[in-house]
Formats: structure tokens, sequence, C-alpha cells
């Protein structure tokens, strides 16, 4: 046995000999084991807090004397008097290890901290932020040694965290001098280091808790997440429409603007910026913090909201060849963005894919991580466009395609956005024909006992996007629809629900009363959902057709949508290529997570930015087979139920009304 | 003999054989020899001009043959016929070289031109600026290569320049797209090389013309030089009122301003930013440039004005131990400093030396180079603080020394600034006592025939800084004046010139009449001489001392003041230590200088910043010895001439008058 004690830290296992003697911080350090410590080593901060174990360890074979470590000392001591130190506890940076000794760090103690993220098929997020605390003594000024504050403070900062290119953001330099005096030369300083490495907020004395946004800037919705940088936490959620709304819905719309209108950009601009800074005073107010901790954000949008919250005129994305005025990443200060948070506060803009593919959906791939998956993904993040990724370990594509908002239940006869009193759920009985639903806002269906009492508050008022989806795909299985699309007549279906409406029929689901309108699905209604499905399955399909697969392992459905969207629906539909049910997820808004986990890790940064560098964009508009496997997917497949995850296709009878269709017939929106 | 060519460069005599067929430009770069080239060697901006020497060149024992480079080709045949070549001109990336040659550099197509200073003792300035235009042709987007403008073009220029790790600022790219289009794919690209690398402005085409600012921000005047950046020459200069006047003449009113108002200091930052757009516009006007054609400026000021220049609170300087905000040489955008000029102009502050040694003293130190020099030599630079360098290459002390607005003609009875009409100069007659002298705007002195005449233009209002320096010296020289600082009555001097004011004398030096005033020299005019010019001396006296010598090689007058000022006279006066007056020359307004070396060679940039930090900061508040000094230096010395420059002491009579002199008092500004 040496001289020198062995040291065993837990959870991680690392192990060594270090000197009598040593620190417990610096035998972390030395060791490589995982221990925080903000404060330099002055008993402040207690982040270094550690628990010896005593007692034998069979495990490791060794057992450890209650005199493994000096005795508490006065900073401790100090520390426990003025703030407490919970029993067995103690300060790694000030107990010394005088004989074998396993130590435990427990969670709070260690730097990179794990958010366990709720569905099995997600990674944890290792919390790394860009954005570190340190406390720091500076030293006074004298006349001997006429040297800046700014100066002083670097020079104390480099020598404790060994960073010699260590700047200070301009910004900060008029109200330093105020606050190394009223913390008496004792400050703590917010260092960032994604970049050049900046100070970026001080404070007087010793400071904790500092804050990021991820936020997630739609063409319609605005969703920013406060977050702990230190935990990873989200404290505080909040959406605001886009105020851009009122320069149209749609973001081409908003191209169009920009275009028919001196200075229409500058003014979609102000109005997004506008929208942030009232997102963000919501989400201060929401979790009761001080502006001036947020310092650092994460921002994930479409290409088009990208060069509008940019400054950037989106004039070029509004015609071929979609060509960004950048892609790239983007690190820059917050106020070079107008937005009005702290003077230092950083902003880091995820890069975008290509022209039509943007940064929301490189967050969904840092998110859903297709580049890191052993079996091959098909990743769809369904909107307005939507976003589709196809990979494995081996190699990613992407593309976009044009779906149309038919999905959001624009454009639909009876459609409307996802809210209360909003047909999600539809079944219809296929020997009856007759349907039943569920409104947003109720949990009973429309031919329970007291329906009518329980949408009295909702209200009911029409059907939202996966409303439309769940009944157009049950039509079909009805037999309502045929293969091309149409509707069947009274006779031809057996259904006093099937009325015509002009020159085709329409489906009655709800026949209305003195509260409620009369709700119907209209063939031009199924017609949109036809285009919108053949558009993104037409996308899926070209990406199989590029990387020579004609079936994938899984799907993974992304977006708010993708949340509620009934995967057993979908696949009747065709709006995805067949896989097992089981095999089907959702990953809820991964656009948002992917915000998140490059806010809170440094080195997510550089994965998405070599992620994104290495996949293949495909552009849909110039590629033929997009075209065939559109006109391919207009039809209504063979109506298929795999509802028990075994790909058990059941033929139902196969209808086929009226004469001719018109669904070869290709849309694009421009 | 080898079968490669030899190729001698004149007038760097770089030589070496190459491969035949070797282009010009290859040879030159490979060879070390200094050939400019901005267009990636397109035959465009025909910066690598170069002029082959036929026939026998007996000094390098080769004979060059007619046929020694390759023939005209058809881009130098379009080139001559577009823009003109002159006869026996060749474009250094056309011509190929076939055999051995000499070939000469002509100054145009050298990168690092020289620009000759006037002074022999002077360094020439070479032009090396921290901006570079580079002409380059960028890929178009496809929809199959959907990388951002900002990409591809970052990409073409990394290609050509070798820089892996440019960047564009971000205040380019709202207008980026446009230039790209509007250019054809090709444009020119200003890449800023001080820190990270940047392209910081963008011309459709081929461009030439950058210029830049050097900048010395004075308590009273604010003065530019508009520097073209290719050839170093000054195209504009222009000077303005320092708008902060109106807040309070010197910089200490200007700090009591600050710390007395609510919003005072950001009144003083948008009165001096707000003068600087101003000059900037008359700077423009003219040269007749476009503004965007300025894409860097260095400014230089004394610590006060660099506070309130750059946005920050002077209040600490106002008070002991007069600590800095920040000392360090900044480098920003010259829009985070309220410059309205381009996007992408860049500024350079010099650093601060101490609290009270400017940037202004560190130009100087670059201009005058006392760290380089061989000799021992003292730098003065005066005005309301005198800045003092004492050093030679082994080493160099810098104070700053309170001398008070005397030397400016302020807080004299009839002093006034350097003006038309201002008295400059004076001679007293040692045997009569009687005056002559000359004011500014006149070549005649004041005893010549048509004198009357000659200043009816400019008047006769008033002594400024120079002539009180001459009449107070002339006046100890004529025996006026005793040791003490006193002058003389009518009885003890033997001239009716001395009269009684009050409890002292005065000297009239000029009678009045109906459009003159009278104009005299009192008692306390002397003693404000005599207190500012002890400052001054106590400050030299105390780095000789921190140096452990007593005396000095040389002495450099700096400063407007110092290029008018007699050293006869001011060692007569004892304001600089005794040497011969031939080792005592004028540097002009060396701290413009300083920063017009700055602005052009960036390699000056960091040798100032190291110079500074190797300085010794010493200040003169608490040094016993500045007092000692002071004290001693408020006698006037036993009057010696040392007209001859030959440290010819010749001792005058020597006077006493009245009873006790209260010149001992140690007067500091604060």
């Amino acid at each position: 046995m040496t001289d020198q004690p062995l040291v065993i830290f837990t959870p991680s296992g690392k192990r060594g000999h270090v000197a009598p003697g040593t620190k417990v911080l610096d035998a972390a350090r030395s060791l490589g084991a995982d221990l925080d410590s903000v404060c330099g080593r002055r008993g402040v901060c207690s982040k270094c807090q550690i628990a010896p174990s005593f007692g034998t360890h069979a495990k490791h074979g060794i057992t450890v004397a209650e005199d493994a470590l000096t005795p508490i000392n006065a900073v401790e001591e100090r520390y426990d008097r003025v703030r407490g130190l919970k029993p067995g506890r103690r300060l790694g940076c000030q107990a010394e290890i005088l004989a074998d000794v396993v130590i435990d760090v427990p969670p709070e103690s260690q730097v990179h901290k794990q958010v366990v993220r709720k569905r099995a098929e997600a990674r944890d997020i290792t919390v790394d932020p860009a954005v570190r605390l340190h406390y720091v003594e500076v030293a006074e000024p004298t006349m001997d040694a006429p040297s800046g504050d700014c100066e002083r403070l670097l020079d104390a900062l480099k020598a404790e965290m060994g960073i010699e290119t260590l700047g200070m953001d301009f910004a900060l330099l008029p109200g330093l001098q105020k606050v190394l005096r009223k913390g008496g030369w004792k400050v703590t300083a917010a260092i960032h280091l994604d970049g050049a490495p900046e100070v970026i907020a001080l404070w007087p004395g010793y400071h904790e808790g500092v804050f990021g946004l991820a936020v997630d800037i739609g063409s319609t919705t605005i969703a920013g997440h406060l977050t702990d940088l230190a935990s990873g936490e989200v404290v505080a959620s909040s959406g605001i429409m886009n105020p851009q709304i009122r320069y149209g819905e749609d973001v081409m719309s908003r191209v169009s603007h920009a275009m028919m209108n001196a200075g229409g950009a500058a003014e979609l601009t102000a109005a997004v910026r506008e929208g942030l800074n009232g997102l963000v005073g919501a989400l201060v107010e929401e979790a009761g913090i001080d502006k001036g901790q947020i310092l650092d954000a994460a921002f994930v949008m479409n290409p088009v909201m990208h060069h509008l919250f940019l400054g950037l005129d989106p004039y070029e994305l509004g015609q071929a060849p979609f060509a960004l005025a950048t892609g790239s990443a983007q690190r820059l200060p917050a106020r070079t963005l107008g937005l009005d948070i702290a003077p230092g506060t950083r902003a880091y803009v995820l890069p975008l894919i290509a022209g039509h593919v943007g940064a929301d959906a490189a967050a969904v791939a840092l998110s859903e991580q297709p580049h890191k998956s052993d079996d091959l993904v098909l990743v769809v993040d369904v909107g307005t466009n939507a976003e589709i990724l196809l990979g494995d370990r081996t190699g990613v594509l992407a593309c976009s395609s044009p779906t149309g908002p038919a999905f959001e239940g624009a454009q639909i006869s009876s459609g409307q956005r996802a809210a209360p009193g909003a047909i999600e759920r539809v079944e219809i009985d296929p020997v009856t024909k007759e349907p039943r639903f569920r409104v947003i806002g109720s949990e009973l269906w429309s031919d329970d006992p007291g329906f009518a009492d329980a949408i009295a508050g909702t209200g009911l008022t029409g059907i939202c996007g996966s409303g439309i989806i769940e009944v157009v795909a049950e039509m079909r299985m009805a037999g309502i629809v045929d293969a091309k699309g149409l509707i069947g007549s009274a006779e031809e279906t057996g259904s006093a629900r099937c009325v015509a409406e002009g020159r085709t029929q329409s489906y009655v689901l709800w026949e209305g009363d003195e509260t409620t309108p009369r709700i119907t699905v209209t063939n031009n209604d199924v017609r949109a959902i036809q285009m919108a499905k053949a558009a993104l399955y037409a996308g899926a399909r070209l990406l199989m057709d590029k990387r020579g697969v004609d079936r994938v392992d899984r799907v993974v459905l992304a977006g708010a949508f993708g949340a509620h969207i009934s995967p057993k629906h979908a696949m009747v539909l065709g709006m995805i290529p067949d896989v097992p049910l089981a095999k089907v997820s959702s990953a809820g808004n991964a656009a948002g997570t992917g915000a998140r986990i490059a806010l809170l890790n440094l080195g997510a940064r550089a994965e998405i930015e070599r992620v994104v560098g290495e996949i293949d964009k495909i552009e849909t508009a110039i590629e033929p087979r997009f075209q065939e496997h559109f006109v391919a997917a207009t039809a209504m497949p063979n109506a298929a139920d795999p509802f028990d995850g075994l790909r058990a296709v059941v033929p139902l009878p196969e209808p086929s009304f009226g004469k001719s269709g018109e669904s070869g017939r290709r849309r694009r929106r421009s």
C-alpha cells in the first residue's frame, strides 16, 4: 500500500491516490470527478459540497475511518452558521484528505447535471451551458498601479479560471465601476464561453441564479421557455401570437408584404422583436425573476421568420433559387436583435438547413437525433410546410414539403384552430356509417349521455387539424370515400348523412341545433386533405428514394400537430409510410426541445452545426420524382387498419364513386 | 548555371531562382518581394504592375533579354485598352518569367508603402492598415446547393486569402444580397484584420478607395485627419471646438458637471459624439468622398475625454486614486460609439497610460518613440496638463503634471487663445528695458514702421501662451523680475514701464490707444507662469530622479503649444531642464501623428500596447519629491542665456525685489 490515500468518488467511480492533505476539490479536479465550484475555494458558494462515506465498503475493499478527512474548519463552521450545511456534508474546497476515503458527490454539486426527459427514447440533456458564474475578489486600484478596473477584474478572473483570452463585453463597462465598489471589490461575474470568452454580467458580492430563453418563433405562435441555466429546469413557459400575423397569415404573404411595401421588411422585423420583448416580460413576471438574470437565449424558426427576426429582407426567399442571406448559426448580443433584456445577454440562432428547411428543423434534429439512430427513422414536423428528416447514423436527408394549411384546419369548410369547441377525435361505424366525436375541452363522446351539457361551456364550433384527419380517414375506412377521394352519395354509401351539395357530396358530421352549427365534410375538404397528405407523403418518399429504401424502421411525428395526430389515421390516410403502429411516436414540441438543448448544452451547438453541414438537402421543387410521388399519393390507399401494430392489413370493401377524379392535379403553394 | 531563371526584384533586392513560366506575382510572393494584388490574379486591379528592366545589369552581373518575360497577353491588352497601362509596365499576375530578369516594383505597386515624414528625426510610416480590399467572384446560389449568400462569399474569400476564420460583420448582412446581385456575383470586400478577421464593407464589382480617420479629441479642440488607407496621405483635415465646452472649459469642470447632474455624463457623451459626426461630415465634404468609404478610425484623447467618448462616467477620475474604468486599447465597431459612418466602420482607441496620462500621451510615444531612442529623451506635451515621457531603449517613464491653463493664455490678465491679434513674440532690451513684440497675423515687430497699419486687420487683443512665456522670460533676463518672481518698481528697475498696481508692480507692454487695449503683465501673471512652469519642471525632474539622472540628452516639445514655444525662453524660465538649444526640437502635433500611425499601421497598435504596458507610470500626486521639486522650481533660475546652444551660462545682474516671496506655496489643481 502506498503512503498516498486512495480516494474514490461516487457516483462517477473516479478513483486514484492523492498526497495526504489534498483538498477534496483538488482531488476531484485531478481525478476527473465532476465537482462544481464557483467561488474559487473561498467557502462562499457551497457548490462543492460533498459527503464522505464512512465505514466499510466491501465493494471497494476499503474501510473509511471517521478521521479520513480533516475536521470541520472555521470556514465550514461559518458557512454552516450563516447558511446551513446538511448533516454529513462538507465543503470540498476546505476538507483535506488524510486517509482512504469514499466521497459522494450529490447531484446538486455536479457541474454537468442531467435533465431527464420523459420519453423513453429521448436522450437526457446534460446541463453544460454557455454561461458560467464565477465569484472573484478584485485588487483595489492604487495610485502606484494605475491599471483600469476592467483590467484588474479580468486579471483576477483569468488567474482563477485559467482563461488567458478573457475579455469584457463593452456594454458592461458603463456599470462596472459602481458594481465593483458596491461589492467591496468582491463580485460575481457571468462568463460567456461560446466564442471568444467574455464577461457578460456582473453582480456585487456573491450571486446565484442565471437563466436562459429557448424560443421557437413560429409563423403563428411564438413560444418561449425560461430555463434555469444551473438546473436546466423550465421555470416559466409562455406563448404569444406572432404579431406579424396582421401582415399575413402565412409566411409567403409576409414575404409579399415585405416585397410590395417600402419598409415592409423593417415593419415585420420590428413587429416580431416587439412581440419577443413582450414575451420576455411575461416570462420574467411569471417566474418572479429579474430580467437582468437572463443571460442567454437560443432561437429556432423557419427561414422566413429567421430573416425577418435578424432584420434581413426575405425577398430572395420568395423566388427560386430561394437563396438565404445566411444560413449559419449566429452568435451575437441579444441587443443587436433589438431585444431589451440585460446589456450583455447573448443570442444563439440555430443554423438553417436550406432555403425551405429552417432552424426549427435543425432543432428537431438536435432533439430527435436521427444522425445517432441505429435504425432508419423518419421525422416529420407538420406545419404549413412539413419539414422532413430521414436517416440514421450513416447519414441524414432533409427536405421541406408544401403541405399547405389544411392540417392546421385552414381552408377546410368547417375547419378551425385547435381550441375548445373544436372536434378533435372522430369515429365512424363501418356498418351504420354513423359518426361520433369528441371536442376539445370535453371528455365525453358525442353519443355519450350528457354530451350536450358537457359542450355547453366550450360550444361546438368546427373541426381542428387532427379532427379533419380522423374524419377523412374514418370516412375512407367506412367506405364513404373512395380511393380517388370522392364522397359517395346516400345511395352509393347507404347513409343519409351523405348529401349532395352542388356537383359533389358532403358528409354531415353534425346536424346542428339552436346553439351549434351544422358541421359537414365537403368533397373539397377531402380534396384539401388529399393534397396536403400527398405532399407530405411525397416528401417522405422522395427522401426514401434518395436513400434507396422503400421502408423505414420508425416514424417520429413532431410539432404541436404531431402530438395530437392519431398515428393510425395518419397511416390510413397515407400521410406517412406504413410502419408498425408501435413504431410511430410523437415527439411533442421537438423544435422547442431542440432550442432548449442548444441553450443548455454548449457542445450541442457544435453538434447541430456539424450535423446541419452534413445533412443532404433535397429541394422538392426541382425533383421530378417529387411530382410523381405527389400524383401517386393523392389517391387514398387501399384502406388498411394497422391497429394491432402488426401490419395486419385488413382489406375493406372497395367502393368507387363518380366517374373520374381530378385528383391528379398538382398543387404547389408559392 | 541552373535551368531556373534568376529573378531580381528592385528596390528590395530580393532575388532567387524560379521555375520557367512562373508568374511574376508568384515569384514575388515566394521570394518575399513586396508586390500588391487585390483582384486575385484576374487582371482587374492592376495593383501588381511591374517594370522589367532589360539590358545589361553590371551590378547584378546579368543581361536581361527582351523576351525574358512572356509577351503581353490578352488580359494585359484588355487592361491597357480599357484603363491604360504605362509604357514598359506589365501586370505581375499575367507576365511569366522565362529567363534571367530584373524587375522593378514601382512604389504604387508595393503593399507596404512608406509615408515620408518631414522631420529628420522622425521615422517614416509604413502603410500597412487594418483594412484590406479584395475583389472576388462568388458562386451563385442553386437549389442543389442551398448555402447562404454570406457563406458562399466567405468561402470564396477564405480560399483566395487563406483566412480560414474569416467572418462577416452582422451589420453588413441586410445589404449583402443586393450587392452580390448588383455586382453580378463579382464584388470587392473590405476585410478588417485587427482582431478576428471580418468583412466590414462590400461593393458591387471592382472598387478602389478606402479611408480612415485619425482623431485627437482634445478638451478644447477635436482635430480629425481623413487619410487614404492605400497611400497613407491625408486627404482632408479639419478641427472643431469640442462641443463639451459649454459644460466647462477644462476637463475637471466637466467631470464636476457629470457628478452634479443626473444624466450629466450622458449629455457630455452625446455632445462629443455629435461633434464627431459633424466633423466626419465636414471631412467627407472637403475630400469629396463617400462616407461609406471610411472604414477605420483611430482615436486619442486624455483619460476624461476617453471615458466620456466611450460612454463611461468619469466620476472616479475626479478623485484619488483616479481609477480608470478601463485603460486598455479598444477595438469596436464605430457604431457602438454612436458614430454614423458606414455600417462596418471600425474604431481603434489607443490605450491610456494611467489615470492622468492619456491615449494622447501614448500616441506621442508612438510618434516620438522614446522607447527606441539611443539617447535619453524628454518628451513634453504641454496642455492644461503636461504629459511627460522620459526614456530611451532601456525603458520609459511617464507622468502627468498639473500645469493649469496659464500656458494656454488662460488665467493671465491679458491672456487669450492663440489667434490673430495675440502677442506671440516678445523681446525686451536688457539696457533700456523697452519691449518690442509681434502679433499673430503680422510679420512686423511693434517698433517697425507701419506696425499700426499692419495690425489694423488683426487688432491687438492680448497675449497668447507662447507670448506670455517670452515676455516673462524676457522680463527676467532684463532684470525686471527677480529670482522669486517679483516685478521691481520703476525705481528698482529704472523703467517707467513698471507701475504699481495695488501692492505689486505691473510691467506695461503696450500703452493702448483708441483701437487697442492697454496690455500689462501683472505680478499675478508672473506668478501663474511660475506655478505652471514649476509643475512642468517638477514633473520632468521627478522622472529624472526615478531614472537616476540629472540631465537628459534632448528635449522634444509636442503639441500645438510646443510647436510655437521658443525653446530659449522655455529654458530661461526653467520650464524644461537645460540642454543645448540644438537638442530641443518641436514635434508639432505628435498626438495626432501617433493616431495616424496607429490608423495606418497594424503593427504599431501592438507596439504601442506593449510599450504602454512596459512604461513606468509615476503618479505625481503621491510623490513627496514632486512637491520638493515644485517648491524649488517656483524660483526663476539664475537667468541664463543658452542662446548659442553651448550651455554658455551668462550670469545676469541679479536683482531682488520686495521683502518676502509667497512663491513657495504649493498649488495643485484638483
